[in-house]
């Protein structure tokens, strides 16, 4: 239903006022540039984009919404993978990447504050240089407020934990138009609702995220990269359990699997053959990355890996983690001219290599294309499907492997989303996932905070079914 | 308001035949022991005392009390040190403690799942013989389901987290008596809001936790533990900042000041001088031990630290934690004949020594006597005070002392609470901690979910001042 263009209209110059003339848009090559994201999920404009500056002006707009009824969908990097920049239902986009300010670094307390709209690379940039870094580091370079809003994880979960794990506090402005931190700067607390981890994967359906505190941590005195070619996903898999049972605290282990590894070897100068392969890396002292290397060596060889590499030079480590930041142009490389489709599952890690086994039989019986890669430290792994866009069928298939993968996944006590969130695209999950009551409860909580319902409606909960590349 | 006493009657008749008569007492001696905790926070006696065995008993109770409009009041091992048990509005405490079996131990998953019942004891007994171990432990022998309710904390929090990291999924019985289960056995998620987190710490008002699932960790193939003495507060303080700002994985770091260590040569065999102390435990291999200690041991020295004495044999670190655990007895040896009052405050580690050193002046020149432990690694500390029970006065002084103490807290961005929760006790700092606003959101909260008031009233939200120690 779409609002009527009096309304947006009136809205727009409301709006206008509160902010910039300069800072709200209508135009129509803006609008398409805020409705997708990196995703074959068909975008949805939405009718108007604004570009705060300050939290005041969140609030001015948030109150101008709520009065106009217009729908509210904030907007990072526009890196989403789920639709949950589709405005489903119409309404603004806000735009947060000039909501850019790096605030405060706090090196005694571990902590740094920062402003929606700082990208994780900005932001990395910013604060190396006193010694610290912050650890999740989604494939793309996504700001922190959407990393917050979609409960973003990365390859150092395994170590350091998820953004659930790292955001110490929160400033959001609620469907009322008020501003709340949600906690103090304290490590630790009991004072009451967690409101942090409440907004955290709440992905704007409760509120604008327009400030946060998150932890940041020591740079190691050593980090080694490791790698490792194993004769099948189940001795990969076997590696990396073994390897976090023994309480080796490591930082990193990222499965790519055969298809991946002939993708990357397209694209990087790895020169590795096409097998299931671990890239692993180590945090301590050199003497400690040393040992932990070694250890997990010795576990990979019991397993049948081959050649196991590890190496404290800056290089070799570089050279390894680009390679494995080209996983999505490594699996596009596999098929050019076509187009990814990521996915995103993760399951207790007893059920990984069987999870992965049933995907990759299933995508051979389809007669798809797609790369395997994984955070399978956390039982996790992305089917990244290579479609071609001008074949509805292939969509299709790709469309219902994905659907046997969730259920597999739920039916070993996994999750439909790891990292990704919900937005439209899992949104039809949920209650296979929660149960009908556990998606209920969200509902209420739903309601309870976003009474008028502007707040991204349409997205984790009563979502409309999305399309996907051109109409399928 | 009591509740009327036929309407008890009546409740109390249909209940016990939905679990059994003798699972359902009335008895004044059981109530008793249900309305309290310890704590110098007057008790409020139930008007019953039900003892559920199953999920569905549960379901059956809390049916009943919507029904009847009867207060819900979840109860575990009655460690409670912020009168969550008071039944304030009247109401049936569920004393979840014969709902205590250990479910499933998944060894490669790294998970335990347990009823609500079983306690951290108990578990600790059952999966060390299988090499893993639950690292959250708070001073008593408090159940789980209580320490999730509470959002415990423990010794080992700023190396392995607290209950917030370490509960990956609840069974909650709702307000509406549906069962949910808040989310899968994936060590990660993010589909949908984070109801595993909003039930942690919400203390019983939104639901009863009747089973969890949490992570264990393997235990280290070696463990040093070390004490150090130092001229300072401060220098114990800034010895933790820079361990902790090094990277140095440290498992624990608890601080324990002049006159704690005053009490602890009362009560244990541990002959340091009566000046500031931190105890330290390490965790990894031989080698990455024995190089921590010794990193720590140099930063201890540039610090002031004074024969900084570290040891890998089991003997002496049983020694060194057994008497920390000893805190509680130690402090209140200071003053024989009276009882402890403990107080939980956690700031940015950056302000913490300030913070103690405000509290201990404001001790003195109160004319009262108190001990001071925490665990600094995160910002934490308590005061237990040691108070004539026959005084009121005294204890007058004291509860001015602990709001002078989180007002400064909250003035440096701290937290009332660290750990033990808000109850009755703690309510009063939440509008100061959180703004009028951040209470609003949490109370939509708890109306969404239990609409009908009856999940523990009267306690985070809306709680009648408690009071302490006869009629303070």
């Amino acid at each position: 239903m779409a609002i009527a263009t009096s309304t947006i209209d009136q809205f727009a110059d409301d709006l206008a006022a509160a902010l910039a003339p300069e800072r709200v848009s209508r135009a129509e090559a803006v609008r398409a540039q805020h409705g997708g994201g990196e995703t074959l999920l068909n975008a949805v404009p939405p009718d108007l984009v604004a570009t705060p500056h300050t939290t005041d002006e969140v609030v001015a707009l948030v109150n101008l919404a709520r009065e106009y009824h217009v729908p509210v969908i904030p907007h990072g990097a526009g890196s989403s993978l789920e639709g949950h920049l589709a405005a489903v239902h119409g309404g603004v986009s806000v735009d947060m990447r000039e909501m850019s300010r790096i605030l405060r670094l706090e090196l005694e307390d571990l902590d740094v504050t920062v402003e929606a709209g700082v990208s994780r690379l900005q932001l990395d940039e910013h604060i190396r240089p006193h010694g610290v870094f912050f650890p999740v580091d989604p494939g793309a370079d996504a700001t922190l407020g959407g990393m917050a809003g979609t409960s973003a994880t990365g390859t150092t979960t395994v170590r350091y934990g998820a953004m659930r794990e790292n955001v110490r506090s929160l400033t959001v402005v609620t469907a009322q138009g008020k501003v709340i931190r949600t906690a103090s700067r304290a490590a630790k607390t009991s004072a009451g609702y967690d409101l942090t981890r409440l907004f955290v994967g709440s992905e704007g359906t409760l509120g604008v995220i327009t400030e946060l505190t998150l932890r940041v941590y020591g740079i190691p005195e050593a980090i080694a990269a490791a790698v490792c070619v194993f004769p099948s996903v189940d001795a990969a898999v076997q590696t990396a359990i073994a390897t976090v049972q023994m309480g080796i605290p490591i930082a990193r282990v990222e499965m790519l699997d055969a298809e991946q590894m002939r993708g990357m070897s397209l694209v990087s100068d790895l020169d590795y053959e096409a097998a299931p392969t671990l890239f692993l890396e180590f945090h301590g002292s050199e003497a400690a990355v040393t040992e932990q290397a070694k250890e997990v060596g010795e576990i990979a060889t019991e397993f049948g890996g081959n050649d196991f590499v590890w190496s404290l030079e800056q290089e070799e480590r570089t050279r390894l983690w680009s390679a494995r930041h080209l996983a999505w142009e490594a699996a596009k490389a596999l098929r050019p001219g076509c187009e990814g489709l990521s996915t995103d599952i993760c399951v207790p890690i007893s059920r990984l290599a069987e999870c992965i086994q049933a995907a990759r039989e299933d995508i051979d019986a389809s007669g798809l294309q797609a790369a395997i890669v994984g955070h399978v430290g956390d039982g996790h792994y992305h089917v990244v499907f290579v479609l071609d866009p001008n074949d509805p069928d292939e969509m299709r298939r790709a469309l219902d492997v994905h659907e046997r993968m969730v259920h597999k996944s739920i039916s070993v006590e996994g999750t439909c989303s790891g990292e990704h969130g919900v937005g439209q695209g899992k949104a039809k999950f949920l209650e296979l996932e929660h149960g009908v009551e556990g998606v209920e409860v969200m509902r209420a909580v739903k309601h309870s905070l976003d009474p008028d319902g502007i707040m991204n409606p349409g997205k984790i909960i009563d979502a409309p079914a999305p399309t996907y590349g051109h109409s399928v």
